[in-house]
């Protein structure tokens, strides 16, 4: 089945939002064996907007649409669709009811202008949205489907879902079965010439290398007219993958660095705490990210200042002063403190410079990670080599995860 | 003069790279008086490529295209473009040239198949790439102006600095200015009643709203033969919205609200920290995003567990028996620890549940922060009306930020 992705929003055209939709919905149309010939933007423009509709209308089976679903005036994502297809718009008063009922469930009044929302091409079924006010919906003329999504990813990620995906395996033919595997300690360009052969004149299964940021995946994809079929195919070529570069994979079903980390603390009750200077707190709001997290993770310090360095984790004025508060003595010392004063089994401690300037003669993007496993110390040096501050601190995080994790690589 | 972006990449269409090639080039097309109508992603697929080029001709002067310039057979932007233009390719002898010499600078020799990238359109102007191998080209039929330009940003943007931006008024006409307002405390559709009649029948100045996550913004823009005129339009229509929501507006620069509170913060000299149990460190790591926030903020304190929030701040038991450890009780004692350890003139703190599921009876998504300014102590209840981690966390630093702004906005 072939799809096309179709935007309504004018501030993609300003760009002052990134499409993250586009990025999310390929994503999971790919991984359904759903082709994405194109992308297309637009603004809420009736003219364009008809025009998108027909390019993709000649060669997609599927069309999914988000934004313009608003209560405004400028929103006419549904007025056009209804008139491309030849269809009326016809009030649902189930859903003016809901609507209704959500506004007053946050203490509201419903403006009148949100009566629009209830509004639905005749023939279509209706996408609950319990995200928003505005639900999206699903509409076929016999020879193509349309999904129309909701704008906000908040709203349009649950409803792709839970109501899009279950549905499409219904228009679609044969079975695809994919694997994500992600490596890290390996370039793209290494990882190619290491799997060549395999790449090359390749049909099914396919491999296709990304680069993400500091690490490299790959997925290994087969579509055959069962799902064990395609399931076999993609495991016998993993057998030589992993021959080839196996001790670079950390994970074969796209599972993130960190939360492989907080799975393997949690299993082994294993607690964790973190003294940050150059990423501010931002390890920390990682591991927090993962829920469950209070169970492994105790205790932060954001040691943004020397004073703070000093009075919160006991580094000695004296290092700071000869030293300077981005070295390895510093990182040590940091670490050092944590650990005496969490009393948890792994501590990890960070300091350096983000930039924008070099700080104390320290290049920007240098950087010290100091890890404790009970008693045993390891700090190590890094260098990032691009002048941005977000992607130093990054960088900066990934460092201290990797580090944990080659610690629990090791314990049993 | 109206434009169409249109990116050719494959990994685009997989959701393996985020398109930013047109979110950098939408924002510095609109800055220059351009309305881009669309954007449009295909893979390296000629049919796909020419109905594209087919539609944007349609309607635009101006086509700007990003990839597919590579050596390999799959590139073949340039190939469609010749095709579409009826025009032959032929080589640039002064071209491979360069391109030869570029790889001897790198040490390496040259490809046979990168002869390719020293093919072009004829009639076309070359625009010198120092940052790769493949140049773009500007071509024109005498009705449409097209700019073709190789993928990776760090190619493409100064390509388009250097040698598109620069030609493009010769095919303007008319200056366009606007404003980006941001507004805290009104919903979208409430900001668009109170403006009906200035957006109704709009032609110019023109106003659009938009809803981003806690806050709405709207743009006010105008076009006119002068960019004084264009600049006097929009304030004349400025007056009239301060009227009406002046109390709403804190930007009317597109700042956002926690530059705002930083840069006061720097200004005046008064030093901040953070005490945070729901947020896990969030709050210090957007603190800590902006360079310079070493000059205003201290230190900040993640007491995930009661164990932490007793020996990091002082906490007493019995609150955290009595009261739990979200409640307002807790928040006040976070932040009355914090200023006592600190100094700090304003201190902030938060406790509250993000989820998944109720925690010591609280619901999901209730929170509460506490303010310190000096003596003052403020606590403040919030419930996020989602059930979503992520959601739930950025709305509470969300509201830590607007309750340091509502303190800075009495601070002369």
């Amino acid at each position: 089945m072939k799809a096309t992705i179709l935007t309504i929003g004018t501030e993609i055209l300003f760009g002052s939002i990134v499409n993250t939709n586009s990025v999310f919905l390929s994503k999971e149309l790919n991984a359904l064996g759903v082709d994405v010939l194109r992308h297309i933007t637009v603004g809420d423009n009736r003219g364009r907007l008809l025009k998108a509709l027909q390019q993709s209308y000649e060669d997609c089976e599927l069309i999914i649409t988000t934004g313009g679903l608003g209560p405004t005036e400028d929103d006419l994502t549904k007025e056009t669709i209804a008139e491309y297809f030849g269809t009326p718009l016809e009030e649902h008063p189930e859903e003016l009811e809901t609507l209704r009922n959500w506004f007053g469930s946050q203490g509201r009044v419903m403006a009148e202008n949100n009566v629009k929302q209830a509004w639905f091409p005749r023939g279509s079924v209706i996408l609950p949205n319990p995200n928003g006010t505005a639900p999206g919906f699903y509409y076929t003329d016999g020879n193509r489907h349309i999904y129309v999504l909701p704008g906000p990813p908040r709203e349009n990620v649950p409803m792709f879902r839970d109501h899009v995906a279950p549905r499409l395996s219904a228009h679609d033919d044969g079975y695809l079965f994919y694997k994500i595997v992600r490596t890290t300690g390996i370039g793209e360009s290494d990882l190619e010439t290491r799997l060549m052969d395999l790449i090359d004149g390749q049909t099914d299964p396919t491999i296709a290398t990304y680069a993400k940021q500091f690490e490299c995946s790959f997925r290994v994809a087969s579509k055959r007219p069962t799902l064990k079929e395609a399931q076999d195919a993609v495991e016998e070529c993993m057998v030589k993958i992993r021959e080839r570069i196996g001790e670079y994979i950390y994970s074969e079903d796209d599972k993130d660095l960190l939360v492989i980390v907080m799975d393997k603390l949690k299993e082994k009750g294993i607690k964790i705490a973190s003294a940050e200077s150059i990423t501010g707190g931002m390890f920390a709001k990682m591991i927090t990210d993962v829920p469950g997290a209070s169970k492994v993770f105790s205790k932060g310090i954001v040691t943004y200042s020397n004073e703070a360095k000093m009075s919160e984790l006991g580094v000695s004025s004296l290092t700071l002063e000869k030293n300077g508060a981005i070295s390895p003595q510093t990182a040590e010392e940091m670490v050092r403190g944590l650990s005496r004063k969490s009393g948890c089994r792994i501590c990890v401690s960070v300091t350096g410079n983000a930039g924008p300037d070099a700080d104390e003669g320290k290049p920007v993007g240098q950087f010290f990670v100091g890890l404790m496993n009970g008693d045993e110390v390891t700090v190590k040096e890094f260098r990032a080599n691009r002048n941005n501050r977000n992607y130093i601190r990054e960088f900066a995080c990934y460092q201290m995860v990797k580090m944990v994790h080659n610690v629990l690589r090791n314990i049993d």
